[in-house]
């Protein structure tokens, strides 16, 4: 069986190698990858090109449809409060995310995928490989100590 | 002067004539229109194609920065929280929404503006023309009473 999460680090590491914020996302139904995604924001010069925000596109693309129903996201960092509700808005069932978002204790994540605003409910998992989830993004920040991870 | 509100409002009535949700956006900077969506969800059967979304990803390729700072986003409907995550990941200064959402009374938008999560708040306006705003969404529903409103 496909480890998910592994195809999201890989993702991830791509992101990485371009200079970008580590982050990495897979759309999955059925047991098939229907969406994969990286953080572009840099090289796209997009607020909006999140990783999980990339995979959600490509997955409507993919079934012609912007709805997910049954769905899961695999992505290696819990995710900010637009991919959150991107999530909600497809409909997605699930979320299972590696390693929880240290820049803030607000748990907005969690409020937005259990409003009843459009009478769906998202499930959050903790996924496997946090430590190396967490490890990707402080070898990223390392050489940029001085500066605020500003993403 | 040009009054923003109403060429958002232009936008959610090119939405209303393709069969679309009636929202529209524009995205102003420095006096001009940088940006401007209308909701596109069911022709191009995506999730994210919200009328605020539209008009970020446009004003992103504008200015070819994913920082917004300084701009003002004019919404016909007040933002849900992909959307209002988006305006505060750009970096917008203000949201100016004509009518409130009344799908929920969690105060979503409020919330994700006021995070500090990325030490940045965006201020929140309630603007004109509400009736206008609200009777679109209301003639567009008309025809489905029995259906839930689902965007």
């Amino acid at each position: 069986m496909t480890d998910y999460m592994l195809e999201a680090i890989k993702e991830a590491q791509k992101a990485m190698k371009k200079g970008e914020v580590p982050i990495g996302a897979v759309v999955v139904k059925d047991g098939k990858i229907i969406g994969r995604g990286r953080n572009k924001r840099e090289k796209e010069q997009n607020a909006l090109a999140h990783a999980e925000i990339v995979a959600i596109h490509k997955a409507c693309k993919k079934l012609n449809s912007w709805r997910l129903d049954g769905a899961e996201i695999y992505v290696t960092l819990e995710p900010c409060p637009m991919c959150a509700g991107a999530i909600v808005n497809a409909r997605i069932k699930k979320i299972i995310y590696a390693t929880g978002d240290t820049t803030s204790k607000d748990k907005l994540c969690e409020t937005i995928c259990e409003s009843l605003r459009l009478n769906h409910k998202v499930e959050i998992e903790k996924g496997k490989y946090e430590k190396t989830c967490k490890g990707l993004l402080k070898e990223f920040f390392k050489d940029k100590r001085n500066k605020k991870a500003d993403y």
